[in-house]
């Protein structure tokens, strides 16, 4: 039982399904928990600043040591707790550079989906232009092709190979985002068998957003991507 | 010697410094290496492409390899070079929790950086507005304090404690970058403490942008910030 570690948490964020992605992985259950309303601005109160000055979410913690980057927190949980759970760092060489490389993209991929989905809630209506959201549209798409080029390729049906690895506890979210904006299968075969494979993995199922349970597509954004 | 590596880099740019900051404090000297212009548009070139897709440097590669990240660069010479040179994870959980969240909390500073002093450079004429330059910088002001924060509350001179660590490796260049841009030390002190103490260190100094020894002070852009 994971006590000494507490996660502030909202649905749906991919940042804050990756750490639970990871601690399912890893057998830490049981870690203390809150989940929290963006949409109340719950991630400016005083109990997540106290964590995380920047007032995002996750704010974690194991004992008291404060690791709000998701990714810095998924890092750290795959090396302390190598022998327990899943490994999630591949000892081969080749495997390991591969899952660092796409763990690291899987940020771009993530900041390129963003500046699309968020592109109204982030940039103030005096300063929209459709010229921006025509060149994230295209940005986003040229990104969408690598991935789907990285999964035709292979070398296994995960991100870095023929095993379940940390590059895919940090992206998979995002792709499910995707799909939760109604990216087309037809058009990206590979992300789309990609993401039907791992829905019912353990650790994924047992951290699937309860807001999207509630109500599955909330978007068709992406649609004509 | 490292002649199972290649590197292509750009001069300044803060992710091709980090990678040749990590290989120095390896003792990974001896690399094939090629120093690119972004001016001519070299990150473009079928030479890069060919290993990195996204036309961007650092583009780098151990053996058949390819680690374009250079985060993931980073992380991965820290481990396959463990007990060579400089130990750059450190083995202590509290120390190790502190240097992954420095780390990554680095992207976010290089990015709030890149959105003030690439502002002109990255939005098109017709985008361009006064209300977004002064949110840039207000968030770059933000960000600097907390990191001005950090270095004062300690535990050490590093970025994550007493000892030089891979969150050192990686971020030291965006705050070399700041002071490039004439970012105020007394303003900012413990930032330019932190600044002046690691300039002549071995791996920083060998390693140094050769642009910034023949023009030292491109611009005042952060005088004020």
């Amino acid at each position: 039982m994971a006590q000494d570690m507490t996660l502030l948490w909202g649905s749906g964020s991919p940042p804050c399904w990756r750490v639970m992605i990871a601690l399912e992985e890893k057998n830490l259950q049981g870690y203390n928990q809150k989940l929290l309303s963006f949409e109340k601005g719950e991630h400016k109160s005083p109990e997540v600043l106290a964590m995380n000055p920047r007032g995002q979410l996750p704010a974690f913690k194991h004992k008291a040591y404060v690791l709000n980057e998701s990714n810095a927190a998924c890092i750290y949980l795959a090396n302390q707790f190598q022998s327990q759970g899943t490994q999630l760092i591949p000892d081969c060489p080749a495997e390991q550079a591969m899952m660092y490389q796409r763990m690291f993209e899987g940020l771009t991929l993530n900041q390129k989906m963003a500046d699309v989905i968020y592109y109204t809630w982030k940039v103030p209506e005096g300063e929209r232009h459709d010229s921006a959201v025509k060149r994230n549209k295209e940005a986003l798409i040229a990104e969408l092709k690598l991935w789907e080029g990285y999964l035709n390729k292979g070398p296994g049906s995960f991100l870095a190979g023929n095993k379940f690895s940390l590059a895919d506890v940090v992206v998979y979210p995002s792709i499910a985002y995707l799909f939760r904006f109604q990216l087309c299968g037809e058009r990206y075969p590979n992300l789309a068998a990609y993401y039907n494979s791992l829905k019912d993995r353990a650790s994924i199922k047992a951290s699937w957003p309860p807001t999207w349970l509630e109500s599955p597509d909330k978007s068709a954004m992406l649609k004509d991507f």
